[in-house]
This record gives structure tokens, sequence and C-alpha cells, in this order.
């Protein structure tokens, strides 16, 4: 599907939007394709997922806005940055979702190590 | 007026978009069918609960949206997730009026611990 | 004018948008007049306060947004409730402003109780 | 241009648009002309300051939209009001860039005042 | 065709929007060429990098827009600026990606002396 849409449309898109929860994200085809085993690899790679699109063209994803920017974000520069007020858990729930294999592990040993800081904490 | 509509067009709508206190949420309707005894449930059951929609379509809800992440989050993956900066009473407030029973339970669960580890702090 | 507007639509709007310092909040009429001697009372009963509205029928209010939802929320579910991030104080100023009484001094309380909590923690 | 446009409307408008750094903020002139040293007072005078205004009539403001926040409040109530996750630091630039005096002097006394208690508690 | 823009308006554009990752920045030609070496200076000078646009003429950005703010206040006003809440990582991971010099070795002295008052915390 891919070779033939091309064939009508040479060059796919570069910039993509998404429609997460509501909220618009714009980002481009290169970054979704950073992880080729990710869901989002597989959105903008029109083979194996037919995505509903709203009315503005955005692909429609069924889950929270806050949580995908640590995600998008990973797939941009391939780090993993958690602001204080974020829960970690929320983030791990989306890798999941999106199916991001090295940022599940980046999350969970984040998680290990806040963990045991806080037992530390509880020890004083 | 909703029943003419269903007959037009006899597959109910996939993707639902809400106005929940002037903020717009986007979500299937699978995830907000997942607890058949909440309000949501019922609101795009189209059948016991007559709803009123903004003129973009989106249902009108009249509460508070930065609240209602954690709660579509919960119908979405099952988990309860709280950011560090949300109050948990703010959630509850919300379990309730949508009436999710297990949410309810998992925020009153979450609220204990933290007070426990807010006593145990005192103490010290 | 307002008066006019009544006579062709007899049963005034069960929904209210409001544009709170460029944000826009949508509630209900029915919340609005829940403390009748409230600022946001009058402003719906179109009666005795005439105010503006902004090209998409929203009124203006000359405050800020982010104090406001807490002010909506007690309006909503009767309870006050604070996000660890937002200053009491603020919340304070704007139910002094919309002149919601049992409010204000629901915040006051508040402070009151952080106030000595952080007098402890100085003593320490 | 301004001026023609003045003539037309002899009352200038009640209610101001500002697009500060890309975010609609909605305020009356009343507030803005509240601090007559300010730049923004003079932005409103429409006597000394020529304006740029987006394609929506707003002001353009090249700051930063989340400290403008703090700023405008205090034009509408007169007090100083900072969140927990808020930069004094942010709040002081913008008193400076709109040169607002007496609101200049708050956030430094604020300032004095968290270092203080900072070097207290490293002590310990 | 942007050479081609160029000819017919010869005076440049005051005022840029810029598309960061979905969010909508204002700001205007001459901060974004503050630093002369940054990406963004190269963006507008329209000469040597050329750039995607959004529908309403905005750049296109594959960032975030969350860490986006303090690198255009950086420009703005030639301070570095980090809210409690923001990851100094997030802010450095930009500055890198805009390649503007000094704000990178602010961010990296505000990251060790974290991470040095950090230190002294776990030793008590």
């Amino acid at each position: 599907m891919d070779s033939e849409n091309s064939k009508s449309s040479p060059q796919p898109q570069k910039w993509v939007k998404l429609n997460v929860g509501g909220n618009i994200f714009m980002t481009s085809r290169e970054t979704l394709l950073r992880d080729s085993n990710s869901m989002l690899a597989r959105l903008v790679s029109e083979s194996d997922l037919i995505s509903d699109k709203d009315d503005t063209g955005a692909y429609l994803i069924d889950r929270d806005p806050k949580y995908f920017s640590p995600i998008l974000n990973y797939l941009r520069h391939g780090k993993l940055i958690l602001d204080a007020g974020i829960a970690a858990e929320g983030v791990l729930e989306e890798a999941e979702f999106y199916n991001i294999t090295h940022l599940i592990s980046l999350v969970k040993e984040q998680i290990k190590i806040r963990d045991q800081h806080t037992i530390v904490d509880n020890k004083q």
C-alpha cells in the first residue's frame, strides 16, 4: 500500500498531525518512524494499521496528551526526560501502549531509582 | 431527534468528542462504554441519558477538565495515575460524579496511603 | 436589549460560555446560579448586571482563568479543592471578587491551616 | 491608521485582546491603564506607542505568556500572587519589561524572603 | 519559492509565527536573530535553511513546545529562567538542538549546581 500510495503521491507527507485525546501534536514522519516496531511507525507506514482521522486530517489516538510528550520527545532525541510533576507510571503506560521497547526499559529503570531513593528517605 | 439520527446512521460513531468545562477531549465510544454503570457509558449508549452538545457536536459536561484526564485514562487502561500536583480529592469528586465504582475505591485507597505517610512525617 | 432577547427566547440558555481572561469555560446556568449573591449568579440572571460578550457570545470577565477553576468547581460540587501548585491566595482573591461568601471562609481556613503547618516546620 | 480608527469610534474599546508570545489574553482597557507609567498603559493610550496587531486584532507582545499572568493579575487587583512552580525571577524580568515600578519591588521583596529561607534551610 | 517570496516582499516580516510540536509561538524576527549561529536565526534569515510551514504560515519545528519557552525567553532577555517543575535536561536538549552556545553553558552550570545541592542533601 505504501508503494502504491507513493505512486500517486510520490513523496509521503513529511509532517504528521496527531490528535492525541483531543490535543494536537505536530511532528515529522521521520520521528514517528524512528522505532520501526512502535505503533506510531505503523501508523504512518500506512501498511498494516488503519487509523481514523479527525476533520483536520490528524490521526486520532485515544490516549492522554500529557503523557504523550515524553514519548514523542524520546523519538525526537533518544532520551527520557521527565518533569517533576509527571508520574513516571503514566509515561510507562504510554510507552507500553505505543510499544517502544527501549523507552519501556528506560522508564522502568527511572521508577526503580526513584523508589530506592524514597525507601532511603523513609528510613531516615 | 437522537432516535432519528440513529436511524440514518445505524453504526454509532466510533469517536466521541467531549466538551468538559470548555476543554475538548477526544476518545473512543469503546473507552466510554468500559464501565457500563458509569454516566459516560450512559452518555454514549444513546438510550437513557439525553445530553446537550455544543456547536461542534461535542457532548457538554459541566465539570472540570483537569480532573477529567485521570478518569478518562482509567477507562483507557484500567489504572489510576495521579501526577504530583493534582489533588486526589479533585479526582475522587469526579469519579463519584461519573459513577465509576472501582475507580472510586482506587482513589480512596490512594488518599488513605498518602495521609498515613503525612501522619508519619508529622510525627518526626 | 437583554430584555428583548429574553422575549424572543423565553427559556434562558441552559449552557453558559465564559471568557475569563482569554480562556473559555463552559458551564451550566444552574451552576452559576448556585450562590445567588455571587457576581456569577447576577451575570446570568440577566437583571442587574450588564456584561459584555466576546464575538463567540461568551461573557467577558477580566480575571485570571487559572484561579477561576477552583471557584467554578466549588459551585459545581460545593467543595474547595486546591492543587499543590496553586497559591491559595490567588483563589481567595477570586472568591472575594466573585463574592462567594462560604468559599471565602473555606479558603481562609485552608490558608490558616497551611500557615500553622509552615510555622511548625520552621520551628524544627 | 490608528488615529483614523479613533475618529470613527470616539469611545475607545473597553476590552483589549493581547497576543503575548502566541497566547491570547483578554482584559479591560481600565486594567491596562492602572499603572500609567507602564508599557501596557502606553500600549492602549494610543498616543506614544505604535504596536503591531495580529490578524485577530490582538496587540502583539514578544514575551512569555506564562509569566505575564501574575503581571496582569497585579494590575487587576493590586497583589502579587506567585504559584509554587513559577520562578519569581521570570516574573521580575517581565515586571521590568512592562515597567511596573511597584510590582518590581514586590517581586524583589518576595525573592529576598525566599532566599533568606533557603539560606536558613542550608545552615541546618 | 522562498527566494521568489523575498523578491516580492523586500522587507522581511517583523513578526514570526512558529509551530513547535503543535503549539503556536509568536515572536519577533529580531528575537530569533539574536544568536546568529543558532538554528532559529538561520530559520528567519531565509538564506541557508529551507523550512516547512503549516497552513497558517507558521514555521514547523519538530520539537517539544514546553521546553521551547525558556529557549525563546533567553533570546528575548538573555537570562535562563527555569520553573521548578521543568527538567533542566529537557531545556539542555533543546539548547543543543537550536545550537545556542551560551545558553548551553548556562543550563549545564545550573544542572551542576542542582546536582551538588542534591549530593549535599543525600549526605545529611
